[in-house]
This record gives C-alpha cells, sequence and structure tokens, in this order.
C-alpha cells in the first residue's frame, strides 16, 4: 500500500490570493470503527465550489509548480475578504462525496464487514487518492455498482429524497423546484414520477422545457417566458403544490413562487380576507445560484414560511433511522432514479487548470464534472 | 331597546374611490348561543387601518353628509387597484375588537350566563354601536374592569402572549422585537420581565430608548444609531435570543437581526462551516409599518426561517384548551401587564373627521386611539 497520497487543499491568506494545490500527505492507519478508500471517483458539486475558491476572480486564475503538481492562484476582491475572516490562513481539504474501494479496515465488526467493498462515502475532503472515514459515512453499494456510478450517491440523491420527506413531514402534496433541469432537478423529476408527487418545474430556457418533457414532466414552466406568471400559477393550481425548493436564493423569484401559491389559493376562498389565504405557503432557499439579495413583496398574506435548507440539518432532523432508510433506497436505485450523468472527467491535477477551472465553475446547468483521484 | 344601530362601513368602488360612512342597520336578536352586546370601546389597532382605507390616498380625504352622518371620501391610486379587487364594491364593517355590556342572551345556558355582565368581543365589525357575537368571541371581564379597560383585551394581549407562547413552543430562550415602543411592545416588555423572559428591544428613536428602559427593560438598541451592528450582536450575545418578531416588514432590517444572530453564534464555534453555525435563527413579520420589499442577504448561513405570523393561525395551532388559558390571564392582568393607553377618545362621526383621520392613520409609536360608539 502507498505511503502517501495526494490531498487537495485550498487557502485564503490576508493578502487577498487564494491557493489551491495538491498536497502529499501520509496515507493514515483507520481505527477500530474506521475504514481507508481508495478514492475512485469524486464529483465536483455546486455545494463544493464556495469552499475551493469562495469568492475569488477564478477568470483570472493562473498556475505555477508542475504538470504533475501545480498550484493554482486567484486574486479576491478586498471588499469580499470580510466573509472568509473565519477560514484565513487554514489549508482546508474539499470534496464533499465521492466513491471507491475499502482497501484497509479497522478492528470492529462494521468495519471489517466493508473489507473489499465499494462504497460511497459522504465525509468531505474527498478530492484526494485516499481517504479514511467512520464507517457510519459509508454507504455499501451493490456488487455491481462501480465508483464511477456511485461517486454521486449522497449530495444529489439524499437531497431529492430529502425534499420529498420534506413534503411529507410537513403535510405538502405537491412540489415546486427552480433550475429544475439541472442534474438535481433531472433526479427529483424522475423521483417524483416513481412516487406519483406533482412537480411544478421550473426552468430558464426553451431548451430546458424540452429536456423535461422529453423526460416525462407533465409541468414544466419557463421564469424567462412573457406569460410565466399566468402560467406558474395555472400549475399551482392544477397541482396544488404549496411547496417549493429554489436552488437560487437572489433575486424576486422565491417572492413570484409564493405570490402565484397564494393566487391558487385564494382563487378557492369563498369570502374577501384581508389578510388573504389561511393556505401555509412554504419556500425553502437550498442554493446560492444567485448570490444577491432575496426581494419579496410579502404580497401573499401571513400564512407563508421561507427559510434555508441544508441536507445535514434535515438529516439530525429525521434521525438515524429513517436516514439509513433512504439510504438504502439510493444503493438499490442508484442506476435508474439516482443516476447522475458527466459533462468531463478529469484527474485532480486538471482540476487546477485554469481553463478547466472556468468551465466547471460555471455552474452551467446539467454540467457535471466527475474527478478521478486516481488517474 | 334601540331597534336600529350605526355601524361604520368601508367600500372601494370600480371608479377609484373609497367611501367610510355610519350605516344604520336593525339591531339584531341573538341565536341560541349569541349575546347582543352594546359597544362601549373599541380600538383602532393597526391592523384595522387597512381595511378601513385601502390604499386610499387619506391625506386628501373629503366629507360630505351632516355632521352626524358624515361620508369620508378618498381616491385610490389607478396601480393599487389590483391589490383591492377581491372587496370591491362590497360595504364592509370594520373593528377588530372592543368591549361592552351584554343586554340581551340567547337561550344557551352559556350565553344567558353573560347576561349584563361587560365583556370583551374579537369578533370584527365593533366599529358599531351594537354587535350580536357567538360566545365563543367573548371574554368575560372581572366585575371590576369598565368597557374602556376591557376594549384591548385580545389583539395586543393575546399577540403579546403568543408570541412568548411561540418562543416555548419553538425552543427558544430569548426574544428580539421591532418597534419595541409601540403599545404592543411596551406590553411585551412588560410581559417579558414577569416570565423572566430576556426581550433585546429595537427601537428607532433616542426617546424610544428611554420610554422603555424608564420601564425597565434591561436590552434596547437603536436601528437609526451608527453602531446599531455591533449594539445588537451584544445584546444577542449577552440574551441567546434565536426568535424575533418583526412588525416593520420592509427594508433590511429582518435581513441584520438574522445577520447579528448568526454572528452571535458563529462566535461560539470551534471550527469554520461554510454553511455557517447550526443554530436556527427564525424570525416572523407579524406588521406593515413598510410595506415595500423585504431585503435578505442570507449571510447568515442555512439554519434560518422567515415567515409570517398571523393571531388567529397561531391561535388555531395551539388549540381551544390553551386559547383559554391565556385569555383567562389576561382577563387577570388587563390592568397591569396588558392595561392599554390611549392618545384620544373619539365618537363614531369623529372616525371619519379628514384631521382625525390623518392621525390615528400615521401610525405613530405609542399612540392609540379610541372609538367610543355610544358617545
Amino acid at each position: 500500500m502507498a505511503e502517501t497520497g495526494l490531498q487537495l487543499r485550498t487557502r485564503i491568506s490576508d493578502d487577498n490570493t487564494l491557493s489551491v494545490w495538491l498536497e502529499e500527505v501520509p496515507v493514515p492507519q483507520p481505527g477500530p470503527d474506521e475504514v481507508l478508500v481508495e478514492v475512485g471517483a469524486a464529483p465536483i458539486n455546486p455545494s463544493d465550489l464556495f469552499l475551493l475558491f469562495g469568492p475569488a476572480d477564478m477568470s483570472r486564475a493562473r498556475t505555477s509548480g508542475s504538470a504533475a503538481r501545480p498550484v493554482l492562484s486567484a486574486d479576491i476582491p478586498p471588499q469580499a475578504m470580510a466573509s472568509v475572516q473565519a477560514r484565513l490562513g487554514q489549508a482546508l481539504p474539499a470534496g464533499n462525496e465521492g466513491a471507491g474501494k475499502v482497501i484497509a479496515a479497522g478492528d470492529s465488526a462494521a468495519a471489517q464487514a466493508l473489507l473489499g467493498k465499494t462504497v460511497g462515502v459522504f465525509g468531505g475532503e474527498m478530492f484526494a487518492q485516499y481517504r479514511c472515514v467512520n464507517v457510519h459515512t459509508c454507504l455499501e453499494l451493490n456488487e455491481e455498482t462501480s465508483a464511477e456510478e456511485g461517486a454521486s450517491c449522497f449530495v444529489n440523491p439524499m437531497t431529492a429524497l430529502c425534499m420529498v420527506e420534506t413534503l411529507k413531514v410537513e403535510g405538502h402534496t405537491a412540489l415546486v423546484h427552480t433550475a429544475a433541469a439541472s442534474n438535481l432537478g433531472q433526479m427529483l423529476n424522475r423521483l417524483c414520477q416513481r412516487d406519483t408527487i406533482p412537480l411544478v418545474n421550473i426552468v430558464r430556457k426553451p431548451e430546458q422545457e424540452t429536456l423535461l418533457r422529453d423526460q416525462g414532466a407533465s409541468h414544466v414552466v419557463n421564469s424567462e417566458a412573457d406569460d410565466f406568471k399566468p402560467q406558474l400559477q395555472a400549475a399551482l393550481s392544477e397541482t396544488g403544490a404549496t411547496l417549493a425548493f429554489d436552488a437560487i436564493g437572489g433575486g424576486k423569484l422565491a417572492s413570484h413562487i409564493l405570490t402565484a401559491m397564494e393566487a391558487a389559493a385564494a382563487s378557492e376562498m369563498s369570502e374577501y380576507n384581508r389578510y388573504g389565504s389561511t393556505t401555509h405557503k412554504q419556500l425553502y432557499i437550498y442554493g446560492v445560484l444567485d448570490p444577491g439579495p432575496t426581494l419579496l413583496s410579502r404580497n401573499f398574506g401571513f400564512a407563508w414560511g421561507m427559510g434555508g435548507w441544508l441536507l445535514p440539518i434535515f438529516l439530525q432532523k429525521i434521525g438515524m433511522q429513517r436516514g439509513a432508510e433512504l439510504r438504502a433506497r439510493v444503493a438499490d436505485e442508484i442506476k435508474t432514479t439516482f443516476a447522475s450523468h458527466y459533462t468531463r472527467r478529469i484527474s485532480l491535477a486538471e482540476m487546477l487548470d485554469p481553463e478547466v477551472v472556468v468551465a466547471y465553475n460555471r455552474r452551467a446547468t446539467g454540467e457535471k464534472y466527475l474527478v478521478l483521484p486516481q488517474a
């Protein structure tokens, strides 16, 4: 077994500079309840990008060092430094999830049971050749599942499943999703069809409408279309959706969704109520595609809620047992409902190539990069 | 007993005009479970104003008719007409709450038990000389309580009590309140002192700081002061408040509060987390002092929630039994914790005087008008 392996590190220094490089670190020995995973594949998720690059201007990034061990540097606008005070000077690993083969295991029965198996891991620090983790952060994949197939078995599948779980826990019956043509959105579309939950997909381009309809979506509305508001309200009236998950965050879209939900609810009311309907409308912001401020018009009565939504916090709410049930479903449907598709496969060193960075940092809808740390 | 009585009516017509007048209506006979109340006093709450005047320009209101039966008219900006479509042409009564003597009662034991008693009523339509209501909307006042003393026994007392009840139900330990020098705010300040719940009062003027401190408030911060943000964060760190009730709604204040809560929570964290703290921060908007859009910077992690908060919806959540317990407490403390103070007492006809309208429509902090329908 190798004594050292490469691990991606990112650091923001007080000279307003971001550095990202590959550090050669010792391969750890697993403790009793731990396993050592040879990382075969790790996706770059939107949720990884802020840790990787912070508020740095990646369009002007530059590299030094060798081709095998490049060092990527970029500048941070001075006014953005306040937002990263908490991480200043720290050499942070990154990579929310990935999959690989267990090549060493601690003494516990749970750890030994995974030896030689391919596992998905949601442990952070996955942009690395080796990762030692507690068995509880592993999902044992079925025998015919490869590391590449299982690499994205946590973030998107569990997010989609937990959105539906939120719907059930909070008593809604239909769902709205924005940026719905994303990898996650396509997955949610498959999941809702399989579980027969009405889903209103909001996209921003005509070709995304086509894409989702071709994948069986019944309700797709384009927020850039002139008739967006009436189309949205019609879809909400048809489905009765009172819960939305918003990946965008900034701007007026969240407000438009709540307004349309209220209009759909008010059209069922028999008499005027100046406080609006009593139908509770809920919107969760789970992404930051638009980091600008959220603008709420508040013309949707008083029965509404909005909030941040983060997978780990929600998983804590539903508890270990329910979380394990959801993970087991992901393993069973990883090649169907929860399959991910990748635009490009790259090595750890290629992750630091400025041109490649610009491409995966665009967060273009439907694009997704897979890192192969052993390549 | 009189056969007719005066009742205030408000109507918005499709010629962009608001009319408010006193209608002479028959005094109703109470049904089995109803009582007839001779309304002695009814406060003008901020929550009454939107129904009374809608979006009309009251600074240019005019009257016609006689001094005893005036008709108040005002114009509505054309672009605001869309927001009042649901009430067009309807002659709506108004007045959320009030108190008076029960002068007739239905046959049921519950109704008969109230005959001759002074009751508080939360039934709408209280800007009237007589009001027939179901016994369930009545709060029997103690014998030594007058109609004037009991007129505001629902909206402010129950709102203050239910804010504290929200804190308990949702597991918070300290509270933030904006527009804290209002009648409601002063009441909440008394209630929190009595129940030893730390309260952070946010006001907008130095004299309001003094007012609340003179009433025993420990934490008062002025949102117009240069050092507002550090002062707020210090108060939040000291109290651990993670729940806020905001009467203002529009602008950036809600965002500032959530940001300061997150900063207080983050200062307790041992390591950097790019998703922010896991401390849940909650803000409820219960008023519309600023009807403009709410601007959220979302620099407070993902563990946050915001929502509308409306007393009747909350009362439904906690149920009849708990609601009755809270109402009983109001009756017992109506002259102390839940006492209201009025700037001026006016008749029904004076409510329609343009100069008086401008005064009570200002929603000036701490000012409150009491209508005496029998005057």
